[in-house]
């Protein structure tokens, strides 16, 4: 068991850091886009980042990147997360990441061609448009409703899909649709890979959200009548969701790494506050319950990196992760929000104001206690892993002491 | 980056678990002492462990012990801790481990074959005593009153101590004595090695306390012109205090992968109980509100597991790792309790009686949050780390934000 | 609205916490029994109780009480209950209470004579066998497995009961029974009259249990063809479970009025010792942690009081109260248990020792979490009745909101 | 005691129910501004108010109200708040509010007529000129830097002023300045009333804030060389912290009642949405996380809801409610911030939309565990008042278990 970071790691990510600090902090004034930062800004930020050599850094170096495994993911993008703008600048921003490391693996040659280069180069978004509408598939997939039906020549695809993140202004979307009867283990759903001028791709409202800093924010979609040709399918037909898994369980991770990044700035705009402020005699950071605050912050970082660590760990060395990927979302997700939350009561009336970014965080931050994979779906995934785990254990728990005289065992 | 286990280490901790299930739990029964396990029971376990090839694991080889570093002890203690009893059967547990780990470290040749020798072999007990009662010192070191005065031939000790563990039926003390007019940085008081025969120490009263697992209780403990010779001191002198931190670091941290186990086994007897009790038509292992108390837990268990591997590997490694001792501390000794407290819970009825080990466990686990420094004086330590770091910053967190104008930031 | 107290019941409230600081606190040191303090010390106890003219405030004045509504009684049992025996003292501890209670309010004139009379007195216990081993009735009153068969002359009732609170010395005890083929709406289960000498009525093993004061413990009982005759029927064949709730109303909220004044005597506790210690060169009450828990603990305790408050004056206007029971159960229960475990941390090692109480009451007080009904199982009613009146709610919550344009919402 | 709310109450209740649900819901599509909704749908809603008869409802019948005490006031005040919009439609919103009930205690006939006419009868706004930019006074009055300083002919007022809430388009401000070397004991600072075409009287920067219900916004203000006449002064010179304390009990507890209609709206619309919608297979308000989170809204809404009639009753009765009215406002604060939380994590994407109010009330509620002094201010004032309540203890509380022999206390 070894925590040491690569020395090239931690060069890179002392780089993300500097170039956060000097690049896009400075820019953050001029982030005033209802939905995400507008396109001139988002271009000078991927310019810089692509000039200081620390564009895609997820992406293998064949594509332009720096070909880093999640574990060195892990130490570069809670860098660039310390700026909402940072992962944009360095263009490892959800959903483009996620759909990157996915199609990196399955794309066939003509699809990464066509669609992974443009997407890894910053000159195309995309869009997962897996979600639907009550009563489609939320956190649910046997409720899927959008259907692809063969028909010559292709498939058709019809259903409605909302909360679809970067689907306004996205070049291409990946669509998530019911190719089978059943949804069953992973099978019964196929992706396809739709190119946003398909005429049957209609983006409609963008649906004003809590959190805003995605470009093209969260959009409805209706696919009517919408017309694939066969090579629109991404990896094989029917295994939809088990790819969905593949891409879910690092995307929520590298989720957490970057919200990790928000956190860690929002805590450290908390003690720059607190070091610098009287009230009561006494510097606010020499007060009990202010140091409790502080305290708690530091300790919810530090068990949410380490978690993030081992997760990528597993991830890396392709062991089953499933538990560990939900533990690690549900602890981040929830700790990250109480980071900001103290951050925000330790700097007061200034902390509610739009004179720091904690405001904007605050909001920013809550979706994530939501978004893939609400904490209650994946408390019930993680209780039913547990219950399940023990059914198979060699020994029960209490075998001794239940069969042990009541006297004497606390007598 | 790499979490993963030697297989030797996997091995020796599947070897504990075997040895607890089988030897350890059906002894529990038999544990029914107010102050630790009567010394028959006590002694036949350790006769077991040693015939098991595990005893004192966390001992070099040459004073027949397993050579485990901390990384090691972490697999090994958190099994060997699913009992109360399993580290007394391997001789690992407090304050006897942590006495056996400093001493190691700095006794003088004679020291260590007169006293390191037998309390590896289990021959003899030993005890710490550094805490007193108010005013002396009790969190806070520079209050100590406790005084060694230097005389012909050596020192007299003079001073009270109390919950001193383990000080009834100890063979010898490790003692913290003032040498100094001043306790600062570390400097200014002393060990002392001192027989349990020494007439001039004196154990008193036995406290009745909420935890009752340590052989010998809590004692008060009277030093009365308690006169030992120069080679009593252990290390230097004046830096009492230097090596405390010495072994206070590992010593808390083996605490934490001791509880850990506690918390494992309880939350698996909560799990087992789950899995087969019917209410309102459901299992209770299938109703939302259990499912949410068992993935809380196991959430607790692993941020607590990776947090000591993590603070593991920096001591191993001879890094400063007293923020992350610190952290590590509170977190666990906070999720730990919350993991038995919601075992119980689970249980309901049968949780609060002693037909489960549960009650016990709940006492027992719950003076964790105040031995070992107290969550409170972890929180200000790392709170005033975490302060410090940040003066030291190269740039402040909130440069750019703060000179924005206001219009836009949220709008 | 009125919150002010009668001045007769604050002059009562203070001749009852006069008493208990005299004459109760004092006998605590002699309280060593593993079931209760022992019958010596308790007679001697309410012999002081009665001449003090403060027995059995709960009952009518016809039978020896002070005839207190529950509001009254609010005021007075919290003082009772600031120590364990104060409720024994005064013979308004449970299960006694809640039996005298419901008798008072349907046993027939010779049940009256023969039962409630020598309770009231406190010459006889008494106890309430209703809870069942698994997989009979705990929380759910459908699964009753104890049955009562009319036979010649009377009934046979078979079944096993635990956790029957004093049925070790009781001399009579209150059986619920099931007499019809379902248990419906209140209906199918009948309560019995049973006296301890009975050969059908067979106590057996007394459970260990995380508390320890109620006289008797916790048994364990079997009905082995236990024969009553008509007579023994308590109110009206089949209506069991409609008294059980006439009973457990206020039976819960006598509790909860009794644990607030246990967890009041432990923030006293607490307070009196962090503003007599100094640590880190001030006083513990002058440091902002213990501060915090200090309020926090504060506010438990306010917040606990004004519950109960409200739920007597429903009961007592014989308004419907049982959401209102079930909320100020799970508040109370779980508050009280926050205060002593703060008291606990705050006193430090002095708070887990036998030197103060806390230690005790730490362990009383959990078990409240759990019987008279567990938090989830009230958490889960007052669900269903939140959501059942929502249901029938004249407008729904969100109306023109959700029929807003998104733009402009947060704009 | 008696919680019976008088039936005109409990009528008047009802109808501003309906007014609300009626009238302000409805409008709540068009409040699009960033500093409170435009005058035009503010004007329109005041006199919806008017007509409907429920305007003013805090102020005297003299003045056009209806002269309901703050009991009644609580009733009346968390149905307005069911809409950010209701307590504005019937002109009882902060800082209005209270401004009209402290300046009807202390304002001269002529101040009267001038000032607090106009501001019952909607025709101007007002605000409290108080809290001031670091160093000067935050939540501790000592630091007050705003000086007034005795000229020929009245005074001169100079300093600065932040987070004045409704300064933008207010009619006068009632300012806090130093007239005394020390600010003790309430004495050394006097409240003047400014009106807002005062040269010296100058608004600035609108900050962008957290929450944006208020008209005007939260406004930073320059006092240069204010000059106004001695009949400027209310009340008495040299009390202003004395009626501040006068004007912030009662504000501080409208408030809660406020926020504690907004909390009690999000959880019905959690409610809705938890019985409607489906999901792995049962309704959500079927599932048990579900229910738990609707508990513990429920129990959270009716704690604060007690708390605040119990406040409400003691300020009605002129008893001394310093203590009552800072626990009050932590818990209500902190368990609305709950409510609103749970409820958007119920509602899952859809609470993080605007297609629901919740993440503007998200934002809205959040402020005011900061306002109107910290939960940590409070904490501190409430912890400082239960350490001096026990000093003046009649007796110890743990007496007699400390003389005890530890023997036997849990033995």
């Amino acid at each position: 068991m070894d925590f040491s970071q690569p020395p090239e790691i931690s060069a890179l990510a002392a780089r993300v850091r500097a170039f956060v600090d000097e690049v896009v902090i400075p820019a953050e004034a001029r982030d005033h886009g209802a939905h995400g930062p507008d396109p001139g800004l988002r271009a000078e930020l991927q310019a810089a980042g692509a000039a200081a050599g620390l564009f895609v850094p997820h992406v293998s170096e064949e594509l332009g990147g720096l070909g880093l495994d999640l574990r060195g993911q892990s130490a570069v993008f809670e860098e660039a997360g310390t700026s909402l703008l940072g992962p944009l600048a360095l263009n490892c921003a959800a959903p483009d990441e996620g759909n990157m490391a996915m199609l990196e693996k399955i794309a066939s040659p003509a699809q990464r061609e066509r669609y992974l280069k443009p997407l890894a180069a910053g000159a195309a978004r995309s869009c997962f448009a897996m979600t639907e509408p009550a009563p489609g598939a939320g956190s649910d997939p046997s409720m899927l409703r959008t259907t692809a039906r063969p028909v010559d020549g292709g498939w058709v695809i019809d259903g409605r899909k909302w909360f679809i993140t970067g689907a306004e202004g996205a070049g291409f979307a990946i669509v998530m649709a019911r190719t089978g009867e059943q949804i069953t283990r992973g099978r019964g759903a196929t992706m396809f890979l739709v190119d946003a001028d398909n005429p049957g791709w209609q983006v409609g409202r963008v649906v004003d959200c809590i959190d805003r800093v995605a470009p093209g924010g969260h959009a409805e979609v209706a696919l009517e009548a919408c017309f694939v040709a066969p090579d629109a399918i991404l990896g094989e037909e029917g295994l939809g969701y088990q790819y969905a898994q593949v891409r879910l369980a690092p995307a929520r991770l590298t989720h957490c790494m970057r919200w990790l990044g928000v956190a860690r700035r929002a805590h450290e705009i908390a003690i720059d506050h607190a070091a610098g402020r009287e009230g009561f005699g006494s510097r606010l950071a020499d007060l009990g319950m202010i140091q409790q605050m502080i305290a708690d912050s530091a300790i919810d970082l530090q068990t949410s990196r380490v978690m993030i660590w081992h997760t990528a760990w597993l991830l890396d060395s392709g062991a089953d992760a499933q538990k560990a990927s939900s533990m690690t979302k549900v602890h981040v997700a929830e700790a990250v929000n109480r980071v900001v939350d103290r951050a925000m009561q330790i700097c007061g009336s200034l902390g509610t104001s739009g004179d720091t970014p904690l405001a904007r965080f605050y909001n920013e931050i809550r979706a994530f206690r939501i978004y893939d994979g609400a904490s209650e779906t994946h408390r019930w995934s993680i209780a039913r892993r547990e219950v399940k785990a023990r059914a198979t254990a060699p020994t029960p728990a209490a075998p001794a002491a239940q069969a042990a005289p009541a006297a004497g065992v606390r007598g």
